[in-house]
């Protein structure tokens, strides 16, 4: 009989799930818009409307588990959610709420950047790593560190808060209070804003003309094309973020000497440029000696990095 | 019948070995100029005499070994010399060369830093703990990083070398060649040479007395003294360094959310007052949930804190 296990990826504005088989691929999804209105009684209720959908006509005993991959902190052991800033949750005790629903015991909660690190240690571009860093640049940038083969969690779960270290000890103020954040330079958040700014300026560009003239609607794909037509400012701010995301890798090289960089994320996704202009930048800036160890691999997942992550953690904890 | 061991702490300047009984209390001291006028043959030589010195009396069987502590990389397991700043050496089979010299199987070299970390956990400010940093602050910044309670080497033995990560990514360059380091920042050399400076410029600071008016003479405790008489000048290079020392700190606990950070170095106890600062720094600048998690500790062993080291290393090899 085939088994199967559900993956789902929880954020703030959607739930991702999907029907995975036992080699991890997908063989169904199901996405619905995330509703935090009642708060997250109604959000586990949403997830368990997904889980019944994606398994209905399944026996119970063909599901292996259900895994979930949250954004924010989760308790090691427990699933609970100790704090979500992106749905304003602190101690949500998710798994027992979803386990609740579902009848089953085979539920586990996990933050979404371990998982997805969890994901391409098992079964991405860093099988078989000792001593490996995930960096996932989008709207901010964290990171799964993993050492001795295993995810490094920290003293409370908080290891590889990377977005948030600095390379600027007096530089603009991140919204975290902390100066100089390295999101704050190198996210594509960062990217679109120093865009807008420019054009704001009246800087030439053919970033104006591509969005209608309407700043709100650039996005770190608009830059990516207009470098590649050769657009000036576009290749400028393609070559400064590249710098800064070296700064804060040269930072991970130096303190933690990997043997394995995995970058992914949407913006490396949406920017391919970024990886190249980033690693080169890494490596003029770190110890020759440290960075002489260091490999770099894009991430092998992408937008489904999280469900994938989410139904490693299943497969894992059915392992003794 | 009593048991020994030999601790030797061997730096560009000077070779500092201690018979130590098996608590690791220094029973006996010696110390000698680093001759490295013929090179490793040369300096390998000293230490042999200095541990006969040290071991004169005592039977064969009562020396359980011989530990060394050396700046630069040190290839675990093998106790090779792979790189040397200080010594300028490249490749020396230390270990070997020292072996042969003293007819005994039992000698083990590794790191400085990693070595001062190891005696700070298993005999000083850092027993108990599972995940560690320990923090020298000297003419440089290096660090030892402890994972579950184990020293944390990296891929090929560079990790903790958190004195090359960036706090400025457009500061001025390091002699490392990377712009904006920590230790260009905060450590004892960027401390005197800020006063200098600042002297040089024609601040008005009582310093300049202190040394007579030849600034080479100024050191990093004239400037905690200064700063203890109301001095304005050492008080702000004080402060300053406090608030440089915080950032690279909070990079370290927002990356690696350790539980307890240990502070040392010749710079920390000649300056007390810089551990609340930079502590206080720490804690503004790190995620509220992570720092949250972490003690800090000034460090145990001072001086002596490699030779100690090299006597765990002893003690430990010495371990099934």
């Amino acid at each position: 009989m085939a088994y199967y296990i559900v993956g789902i990826d929880l954020g703030g504005t959607k739930i991702a799930s999907a029907l995975l088989d036992t080699d991890l691929s997908i063989v169904k999804n199901d996405t619905v818009r995330t509703d935090n209105s009642r708060g997250p009684e109604g959000v586990a209720d949403q997830m368990a409307e997904s889980v019944k959908r994606l398994t209905e006509g399944l026996g119970r005993e063909a599901v292996l588990g259900v895994g979930v991959a949250s954004a924010g902190l989760v308790e090691p052991g427990t699933g609970k959610v100790l704090y979500s800033p992106n749905l304003d949750w602190r101690d949500v005790p998710l798994r027992d709420m979803l386990s609740e629903r579902l009848g089953m015991e085979e539920v586990y909660v996990d933050n979404d950047v371990n998982m997805a690190a969890l994901g391409e240690l098992h079964f991405g571009a860093g099988q078989g790593a000792r001593h490996m860093i995930c960096v996932f640049v989008g709207t901010g940038i964290g990171s799964g560190i993993v050492i001795d083969g295993h995810l490094y969690a920290g003293a409370n779960g908080f290891a590889g808060e990377v977005g948030h270290t600095t390379i600027d000890w007096d530089g603009p103020p991140c919204p975290s209070g902390n100066p100089g954040c390295w999101e704050s330079y190198a996210s594509g958040t960062a990217m679109a804003r120093r865009a807008r700014e420019a054009l704001e300026r009246g800087e030439t560009s053919i970033l104006k003309d591509m969005v209608g003239g309407d700043l709100a609607q650039l996005r770190v794909e608009t830059i990516a094309e207009a470098d590649r037509d050769g657009d000036a400012l576009a290749r400028r701010i393609l070559a400064e973020t590249g710098e800064y995301l070296g700064a804060g890798l040269s930072n991970l090289v130096n303190t933690l000497n990997p043997e394995l960089i995995v970058m992914g994320g949407g913006v490396i996704r949406g920017v391919p440029q970024l990886f190249d202009l980033a690693e080169a930048s890494m490596r003029r800036r770190s110890l020759p000696d440290a960075v002489a160890a260091v490999r770099t691999a894009r991430a092998h997942f992408g937008r489904e990095a999280g469900v994938i992550g989410a139904g490693v953690l299943v497969k894992l904890a059915g392992k003794p």
